[in-house]
């Protein structure tokens, strides 16, 4: 199979995880290199270098990406506002586009984006590593086959304590520092929202009608710059005192059209383990991934979870026949190469599907659906949780699109 | 210690229960059971005198236990339905009440009860046996000391399978059958409410202010209607293709005037084990209590409570010096008493403080403020998700109350 020719637009850390991993996939071929820093761009042409014995071009300018003739797709991993403006470009250019996660900062970007592809329909991706996650595709896999019955419920968190990585954000020029300044919203939704989605055929037979959102107060950042200051640790001195406007748990309650209720949670300046409490429950069971469980009909009710795991016993494991293949015959390596193994998948299925001209399973529409409930969620907690619509950015055509999942 | 002199209304499974567990602690004396249905009276009776040789008196007619001069406390354990107002009647009887969990029925009947006891000011306590359980006592000894800092987060749910309890509501005579058909909202939030209301101060220095309630579709019932027919199992035939109003998963947020957020779920018709999940998350720390897990400030934030689990490594025993007495010294008999322990602890806790005199520590301003939670709930769910205040029903005291816990 051919290489696929792409450009990285955004060499912070994610950009930089990211091409690890496509390095390792050995199906892309770096052609131009992009990030508004120097040193970034020159730590991402070693990057490259050092595994492959090359050197790509290398650019402050993303213009002179999407402009290279020789670049045929793009890989948008530069901060969450310019994700949208940067995609547009990129459709306008005629670039494939994998485009890293990250929620919005209007509605009507989410618009524009969708406007702008079904203008030029060029290959799109919306990088959403969970919906290729073991435990998820586990339970996808359960809920296709009918294991939990009708499915009611699903939620999940983006549980993690970023309260170092968000404080240190001046100094390691991180975008999400700004982001809990001076925004109040569930502003990562999709890790959890994904494979859910997916899961309820949201955009293909099913839609999301409405959410209410309400945040906490904000007590963990400003309590941990305090901490770090007590310890003699720097802190920028914008931060100590500073107002942060980020709640620190966000929950944010969706409506679906069919009567699924989706609730995402976001966690992330109090002290915690990582966790995203995935959990698919329906008419027949329920698969709790914080556990390692399935509970179907007929077990007995008063099990306890935890004593389960005590005595592994837990027995979402006795179900591992339905993940896919990929899932069952992982390496080391590939577990290795991010995040457990998805952002492997990820990224082979989007060189594949892109060179063999096939249709992407994370379309614009459901990137459109999955980043919007950041600004409605903003807008929801700003009005004390008024309720608030949800787009149908398919116009209609939601009610006859077939299912696609990562799998197909 | 003299013995409380008790009249019994209300002699279903509940009564049942506790009657069962105030035999066990040998500090009532029962005077009269109350029932509507005489063979529960006698039933009721017949305990009593299985215990204790002797039989109480035996009536359908609530009146005649709250016109009995022998009896001085009553027990209101009927229907969900009767709780306020039978409260409110004992009230003006001048007995002492204690008054089983259940959430209300109107806003307004919350603020007759409050009123009914501010003219009688007789002894009142609110059965809240949560609130007295090993795990929520452990959290609340945390957060008292400190350990967890400034609480932003609570939340926990009522995860209870209660289909089978429910479809055979008829022939079981369950007023919970009522309730599904015809209602749609948090119809039982105390369990996790009454302790996280104590851990934040509601009432006392706190108030919660706002609330947004969303429901589910309704298809765990009928589901299950449909698979015992299926199996050939009764069913009764006007459940067949009924329409339950209840939704399958209710989640209620509750916004408290300090910035606190407290979530509610309740889950109660699809298959599951049981759980309160109860958690308890301050810029210090998370207590979680399906994990039996503490983390705190400095602890590895890539640590996985469910391989802690499995390696027996959970660490919330580590902090169990923190139980009150009554927890360390438990007796495999008081664990036995109903519901592992608590019911045992709270109705010794009712007698000892009414023969002595006391306070009792869940008052009429909590049984209100937790109560008026589920039509709240359901004005909210009906409203598409509308934020609903919650009255302050303190008029104002809440800011220089006391706290005052069920531990003091």
């Amino acid at each position: 199979m051919r290489k696929v020719k792409i450009g990285v637009i955004g060499h912070g850390c994610r950009g930089y995880g990211l091409m690890d991993t496509m390095l390792l996939t050995d199906m892309y071929e770096f052609i131009v290199i992009c990030d508004k820093y120097e040193d970034r761009v020159q730590d991402g042409i070693k990057q490259v270098y050092d595994k492959l014995g090359y050197e790509p071009k290398g650019t402050t300018n993303y213009r002179e990406v999407l402009e290279d003739p020789e670049v045929e797709a793009v890989l948008i991993s530069c901060n969450w506002e310019l994700h949208i403006p940067f995609a547009i470009e990129a459709m306008n250019a005629g670039k494939a586009i994998a485009l890293e996660v990250g929620g919005a900062y209007t509605v009507e970007s989410c618009f524009e984006l969708v406007e702008a592809w079904e203008r030029t329909r060029v290959p799109f991706m919306f990088l959403e590593n969970c919906c290729y996650n073991k435990d998820e595709l586990l339970a996808t896999a359960m809920a296709k086959k009918g294991m939990l019955g009708r499915i009611v419920y699903c939620s999940g968190s983006y549980a993690h304590d970023l309260r170092r990585e968000v404080v240190e954000g001046k100094e390691k020029r991180h975008y999400r520092l700004e982001n809990y300044l001076h925004r109040n919203c569930e502003n990562y939704p999709t890790h959890e929202l994904g494979p859910i989605a997916k899961i309820l055929g949201i955009n293909r037979g099913n839609r999301m009608v409405s959410l209410v959102s309400v945040a906490s107060g904000s007590f963990g950042m400003q309590d941990y710059v305090n901490k770090r200051v007590e310890k003699g640790e720097y802190v920028n001195p914008d931060l100590v005192g500073a107002d942060f406007a980020q709640g620190d748990v966000v929950n944010t309650i969706i409506t679906c059209e069919n009567g699924e209720q989706i609730l995402l949670r976001l966690d992330t300046s109090l002290p915690r383990s990582y966790s995203r409490e995935f959990i698919v429950h329906g008419t027949n069971g329920i698969y709790e991934q914080a556990y390692n469980s399935v509970f179907l009909e007929g077990d007995n009710e008063y099990w306890d979870p935890y004593d389960y795991a005590q005595k592994n016993l837990c027995n979402a494991d006795k179900h591992k026949d339905l993940l896919p293949d990929f899932w069952r015959n992982i390496t080391k390596e590939q577990i290795d190469a991010g995040h457990g193994g998805m952002d492997f998948f990820e990224l082979v299925d989007f060189a594949t599907r892109l060179v063999e001209n096939k249709p992407m399973p994370i379309d614009v529409y459901d990137a459109a659906a999955w980043m919007v409930i950041t600004p409605l969620s903003e807008r929801s907690i700003k009005e004390n949780g008024m309720p608030q619509q949800i787009p149908d950015f398919t116009k209609g055509a939601y009610k006859t699109r077939p299912r696609f999942d990562v799998t197909d």
